[in-house]
């Protein structure tokens, strides 16, 4: 296999919380293909539950992962999913 | 988002099976990248466990995956992943 780094996050929203966190994610996308390292950075909803989330995350190596987790977009958006 | 239809799945092989597992699914990866409708067939092992296996499928609409699921290669595959 390659260097390059495959993340798969699967976000379940808390009740009634589905729409914030959708537009949460959906500023990370933009901002994340912008990154030199990123290759790609999908959302998907899972059909059959409106509050599952699925980002298909992308890397060229383990370094473009550590850059991503930097990003200022990234510190922002990491605390309210938690 | 579009008609596209993203299967994730997650895999993991029962003890000391790993291997086993992932020649079973090797043997899928060509065979369902030739299929018509599919437009991402990508098999990822978890670095923190050689036991755990991922797919990242895509395909370009609901009957490209009926159409997977209908293949002699996962009708051959399915049983033994269950």
């Amino acid at each position: 296999m390659s260097n390059r780094v495959k993340v798969i996050a699967i976000l379940v929203a808390r009740p009634n919380k589905s729409e914030e966190l959708r537009s949460l994610i959906d500023g990370m996308v933009a901002l994340s293909r912008k990154e030199p390292g990123n290759l790609r950075y999908d959302l998907w909803r899972d059909p059959t539950d409106p509050d599952r989330f699925v980002l298909d995350e992308l890397y060229a190596d383990t370094d473009a992962v550590a850059a991503h987790r930097a990003t200022p977009h990234f510190q922002n958006y990491a605390p309210p999913i938690q």
